[in-house]
């Protein structure tokens, strides 16, 4: 319950910088940040990466948690009220990210 | 159907590899490579990268996956005949590619 109060607060948040207009998508990034990290890496084990992730793919998955296609208790939460809008700009602001695996 | 019949053969391979005696974790993420890339990162718009991501997040997608618990038109295919031994080393192996967010 716990988990889930803080991941309402934190993407409550990004929805609201997300929705403002002219809102700074690094914004939106940040105040996801208490479960996916400042820079979309994970602070949790079962939550995942998120930096540099696919656009097409973040989409996707959002959409998904919010018609329940997708299940996770947290994450069907925060994505049920979000807009069309709001979910590309905190995907664009994810997959903006650049990623290097360090060999 | 193609891109189904060339995960299936992608994802074969990466388990006759994950789940031979003293295999090297390295051939599973190869055999992956046509979708996911031969370094984790996505070779598709809708595939996510698997680089770098979270262990046990990795292993409960997979059985998510192999549960039909999380529904993929490929990967529910893929993941249907692993077993956790095989689910465990293909998510320690992308787990063990380090990533860093460029600044």
């Amino acid at each position: 319950m716990k988990k889930l109060l803080v991941g309402l607060l934190a993407c409550g948040l990004a929805v609201a910088h997300a929705s403002d207009a002219g809102a700074d998508k690094a914004k939106a990034g940040v105040a996801c940040a208490v479960c996916h990290g400042p820079l979309g890496l994970s602070m949790q084990p079962n939550v995942p990466n998120l930096a540099g992730q696919q656009l097409f793919y973040l989409v996707e998955q959002l959409r998904n948690y919010r018609s329940g296609k997708r299940h996770d208790e947290v994450m069907n939460v925060i994505a049920k009220p979000l807009t069309d809008r709001e979910i590309d700009a905190l995907a664009e602001w994810y997959a903006s990210l650049k990623i290097k695996v360090e060999e």
